[in-house]
């Protein structure tokens, strides 16, 4: 594990932006030979206001333009120019009606300091003229490249017709997938927050009344800790609603619940962090949840086990249904078949109806892991990675299981199904809810390095539950 | 003062859509007698995913559909017939896909008992048809009344053709600057917890670091206590940063610093409250700090007094202004002139540049202000309600003091105001930064109730923050 302040020491340097450009050149030349020469061409955000109404929307850098980038300011424009390696930053003129209210907004020097650009120059009037002198000796193995739906309508009708949009997107969200250093350095501080948060609210959870106290402690720890954003909508769920797989209420008493499930994570600087807590509200699980609990901790230790360059994350999601299968048959939610007839008929996906784990990195579902929602296999339907590990890969494993009604109601119906599920078990299990646990990893040559510092065995979360 | 038994009473009957709509009919009939049926048409926020990512995005509920129908769902519709007086809405139906993941969504039973509406449905498949069935035998002083760019693309033919869009927005802005009992009701409740977090800000600002940390706790008072949602982003501003009106870094560090603005408010059931108040760093005000501070509370108390039903906004803003005046030139930084030539230079704009207050209602600044931002005149031009004082108006009374260099600048460059400025009496002031205490308060005939519970006296502030 790397220590604090080696991570502090990688995150003082700048986000590596001209080496992303550099590689997503590379891509394109490597993946079209017929192109060679061209620019890059890439819009941030725009400031926007809510609707109907005079206050500033809520803000989301767009990834694309922060890859090639790592400037977070809205209304700015980059260009990245094949022929010379050139990468230029556009960042907003002074609007004197905003000074008034804002003060002034980040200088071109600033600018220059602060980002991993070779140029920075202001939008206005700079842009338009740049870009419009590149589309007049542009050519169809030098156009400008574009993603679809993020070029402003204002710009040039020349550079309009430059415009190439087939490559650009899928070459960053290809080159995403792999992480570097800074990205991983990111990913690590945006984990250690939340190991705060998770362990807060853990020791909060006996005294609290209801799930929202504990959104508001996590939220308190990230926040105080450099993280206003959350990665995404977390989820707490207490009692049954832990098997809500995509529960948003946070809003129920805990009283007289088993459970509480704790998705959550903090954004660090763009880069998310997503990790799964489930643990007793009483300080100490019951003869069920324990049960439970334990399975899919071996259920993790396991796949992260297989996880590593060049095997395939089917196979490894595959080895989480296995593992659950053996345990659910030992604790007899299982009967009737071997594990093969089980796994050949789905049965376990009644109860762990998600995929093991998904690429994660500035999105919290990233891009680049080329899912396949319509496979017609429900065991790899909702798989978000497919294919092979690769080194630099971050993945998220987080495997569970779950007691909830609508997800297992037809499998007690379907007689392919019923006959290896026993009725009477599992109905001292639905008070459980559910169990994920979910950690994020770095994938290397010859194994896995876990990002994720949160406690999730039981006795060092019985000590940080139990003070 | 209300009770919190009294509001919660309030509160837990239901949000009085009906009557809102009875009202907005009245108000159309009453502005355009040539209106004699109709159909008031309006549609919910639609749900939608984070652009590149299949996050959904933040959810705001429209004000207008809400104000109609109380009711915080995606992708719903109402209609409001003024022919029959009849409130219908339309929720979505069951999605099996999201049931697996998010449960079964509100049926129409449930949502019969929760909203005050005569009647609800699924919009598929009954919204199209009953729309239809009232664009047939529509007509000009019969129309069916929408609001602009907020119709569907999907809408029937034959009811676009029967759309009214020139007057529903207008009515329905101007019916919501006068809150009911139940509206009020919910401001006050959002204010109940603003206090709870500013109060633990205060308890935490003498042992904090950074500005970050008290947006922290601020947060988490609000979420713990049902408010997930801030009204709107707060400001968390110390030593200088207190004098940028819109500062939104939140993230510099305390030490060295004299006084922290804190402008924030937690938005209950998408009703806001707006609260600032500012104190010192060190839980005891500089000598400077606290002449200004004093001063501001001076000007807020002399301005709550001017306000009630029938007095003009504008007459109130200007006490504030001469209020100021008086104050500074007691203290020096004000000279050369008396009170009504400083005045009617607009000099007193350079340290109070904003206006007196907003009205309050769903948005932060709500609907039904009239304000004019072309106003010739300074003083005026930011004030965001103009005319008089209505009972059933909530409206944020917020004078300001700000030693912001951006804003004083072009006046001490200016002979027309820098006679009147004490440039050497200034300089002392600088790092108290700015000092803004803002409440919320209700117009009624007599005079005003302040809705906002939070401390503001320098001694109930110092207990607080000294412990």
């Amino acid at each position: 594990m790397a220590s604090d302040s080696a991570i502090d020491k990688i995150l003082a340097g700048k986000y590596p932006a001209k080496k992303h450009a550099d590689n997503v050149a590379r891509y394109i030349r490597d993946a079209h030979p017929e192109i060679v020469d061209g620019l890059i061409y890439l819009e941030s955000t725009k400031s926007a206001l809510l609707e109907d109404n005079d206050s500033e929307a809520p803000f989301r850098q767009r990834r694309y333009f922060y890859y090639l980038s790592g400037c977070d300011l809205p209304d700015s424009y980059l260009t990245y120019s094949l022929g010379t390696s050139t990468l230029t930053l556009y960042i907003p003129p002074i609007n004197p009606a905003d000074v008034l209210w804002s003060g002034l907004p980040l200088s071109v020097e600033e600018a220059r300091a602060k980002y991993d650009v070779d140029t920075v120059a202001l939008s206005s009037p700079n842009l338009h003229a740049d870009l419009s002198a590149f589309a007049a000796k542009s050519s169809p193995s030098g156009p400008i490249f574009a993603i679809t739906g993020q070029v402003s309508d204002d710009i040039p009708h020349v550079v309009q017709g430059s415009l190439h949009t087939k490559i650009l997107k899928k070459a960053i969200e290809d080159c995403r997938a792999i992480k570097d250093d800074y990205e991983v350095a990111l990913i690590r501080k945006a984990n250690l927050i939340t190991a705060l948060a998770h362990h807060k609210a853990m020791a909060t959870v006996k005294k609290a009344g209801n799930e929202r106290e504990l959104e508001a402690v996590f939220t308190e720890r990230c926040i105080a800790n450099g993280a206003p954003k959350q990665a995404y909508h977390g989820i707490y769920g207490s009692g049954r609603a832990a098997a809500t797989l995509h529960y948003v209420h946070n809003n129920q008493p805990l009283k007289g619940k088993l459970n509480l499930l704790l998705d959550a994570g903090a954004e660090y600087k763009n880069y998310a962090s997503d990790v799964t807590r489930t643990f007793p509200i009483s300080g100490t699980f019951s003869k069920e949840s324990r049960e439970i609990y334990e399975l899919v901790l071996v259920m993790q230790k396991a796949t992260m086990a297989e996880s590593k360059a060049g095997t395939s994350w089917d196979h490894v999601h595959t080895v989480a249904h296995k593992v659950a299968i053996e345990g659910l048959l030992k604790l007899g939610i299982l009967k009737g078949g071997t594990p093969e007839e089980i796994i050949s008929a789905r049965t376990s996906c009644a109860f762990l109806p998600h995929g093991l784990g998904h690429l994660l990195g500035m999105d919290t579902h990233d891009s680049g892991g080329n899912p396949n929602y319509k496979d017609e296999d429900p065991m790899f339907r909702y798989l978000r990675k497919r294919g092979v590990l690769r080194v630099g890969e971050v993945i998220t494993v987080e495997p569970g299981l779950y007691f909830c009604e609508f997800i297992i109601r037809p499998y007690l119906e379907d007689p392919k199904h019923s006959k290896y599920i026993d009725k009477d078990v599992l109905d001292k299990y639905w008070d459980v809810g559910g169990v994920r646990i979910e950690d994020n990893i770095l994938i290397t040559e010859n194994g896995y390095e876990n990002l994720t510092t949160t406690a999730k065995e039981v006795e060092d979360m019985y000590k940080l539950i139990n003070g």
